[in-house]
């Protein structure tokens, strides 16, 4: 994430706010449940696996920032990435960004970011869509064991910079005959900058297909302290202990390392360092506040000012276990 | 809190970080089981009323950072506050801030700050004492129903900036006895430049009173998430709600205001913001996440950059319920 824009992510966060009070309600509704209580809702009620079959799928859609699929698909990753009004901030008007500043910081960063690429083992892409689509398939199954109410239950992967595009899931929703969707965010934790960012293009694809009043929705905008969320980073945390001699386990710092913000995002008042604090705290309470730990920040980018204290700092404390990005 | 210096906290925090593992590790376990655990431990077994008479008390030491009693205490609680230099960044040698720098800033700032204490109704002092004194009779009390084995409790307030300082209670402990002590922080997320600043002041006085090995210790270093805390929070925030009529009660958004810090502290790793993080998230989830909200930071002093946003800043926005600071 580069800088974020002034006006524009103020103006991005305050349409997020403006969406009716019965939608927002919905979504702190879903956050609580989980995805149950948001496929379940006011939908679908037949219950025959044999009406199942005969229904339209309920849509789930996993929003996400993407990846560039392969060597091809970074330039326009990165010409999208640097155009988004609510990702970098510029004071000039939008179609300069649109048109000249994004495009032509894409082609001037494209090589290297192309030869950072082609070292993963991923044909010289992110892959980001291939786990994106196996998590899909493990979610879907279990939500039709879980939920046959509303089976079958497909996922449409959305990502804000890469392909399969916000407009390419729409499309196929409409194609599949789609009547009740799930916006399901992929980000944990609500920034403007990313989980923010892609609602809005929700909503403005939506209006640019001519599809407002197409679907029933439910959003899933946050889930920072989810319990399978905590769960799993515990345990991962617990592996990663184990790692270490026992004598000198009990000495070890946890390191939580999470992408950092510019602070002139976090002056305006950007959810997401509070809501990763309450992740932090989640995961050192389910692990029985085994060790000393930190939270930090990573990925500080540009000249401007980012939220400390940043993570390679932080490593200059010797034996510290760096968990994963909570 | 003005601005804590540079080296000298950093320095704080090391010195707290390499307190004996066991004392860090029983300060976790208090954390979790609460006063309980701590003031059980390996100490006094008898359970006899009788024999709780005859015993020395078993003590609580509620630090805080305290204030003046009367306006002739305001001018050497200022200067102490001014002198501490892990609460102000000063380069120079802790001489000239002691006996220099201190005196004069708080000889400066006395009349104005003796004419705030004088619009309240305290005696022309700050009620903070009145008040620990009320909450350590009534915690007394608890625990010596709670914990008839190390009865007789009894607590000891010690200020970092005002009487009765941290002297002032050690001292009164050795007088009365005391072989088994509990150190209870009264600020409930760590910040170096407060509970840190109030331990370090622990082991300074201990070793010029010559008291190192007098007392069998306990520490209760934080406790962010505490659910009697969390629990008195979310109580509070719904009787505010209770205030709004119903039809706008869903549109109000809770404004969490806390103490904020000078980025030069948030930058070196301060654990205060992501604890401040997980008890605004788990009063939240008390309150089934029944309205928006926002963390913000108040009280700002001085030119140099404080974690945001800003209190005021935020006050902007319309129909908000400030809510006690976490």
């Amino acid at each position: 994430m580069l800088r974020p824009s002034g006006a524009l992510l103020r103006r991005a966060r305050q349409r997020w706010e403006l969406q009716p009070p019965a939608l927002r309600r919905r979504a702190r509704i879903d956050q609580l449940g989980g995805l149950r209580g948001a496929v379940w809702g006011r939908a679908l009620r037949c219950a025959s696996t044999e009406a199942a079959a005969a229904r339209p799928p309920t849509a789930i859609m996993m929003l996400n920032l993407g990846g560039p699929g392969s060597q091809e698909e970074v330039e326009p990753f990165l010409r999208r990435l640097f155009s988004d009004k609510e990702i970098i901030e510029l004071p000039s008007p939008e179609w300069f960004q649109r048109d000249y500043f994004g495009p032509l910081l894409a082609k001037r960063r494209t090589p290297s970011i192309q030869a950072q690429y082609s070292e993963l083992p991923f044909g010289g892409g992110s892959p980001i869509k291939y786990y994106t689509e196996e998590q899909g398939k493990a979610m879907c199954r279990h939500l039709d064991r879980m939920s046959p109410e509303s089976a079958p239950h497909k996922f449409y992967v959305s990502f804000r910079y890469a392909s399969p595009l916000t407009s390419d899931a729409l499309e196929a929703m409409a194609r599949d005959g789609v009547e009740r969707a799930v916006v399901f965010t992929q980000y944990m934790q609500f920034s403007c900058a990313t989980t923010g960012s892609s609602l809005n293009e929700v909503w403005r694809q939506l209006r640019e297909l001519d599809m407002l009043d197409r679907f029933e929705w439910s959003v899933i905008d946050r889930w920072p302290t989810h319990p399978g969320l905590v769960e799993s980073f515990a345990a991962s945390i617990q592996q990663g202990l184990e790692m270490f001699e026992e004598a000198e386990r009990d000495d070890v710092v946890l390191l939580f390392s999470a992408h950092s913000l510019p602070m002139a995002v976090v002056d305006r008042g950007d959810p997401y360092p509070q809501e990763v604090g309450a992740t932090v705290g989640r995961v050192m309470e389910e692990l029985g506040l085994c060790n000393s730990y930190r939270l930090v920040w990573q990925s500080k980018v540009g000249p401007a000012k980012w939220l400390g204290m940043q993570t390679d700092e932080a490593l200059e404390v010797r034996r510290l276990l760096p968990c994963p990005a909570p």
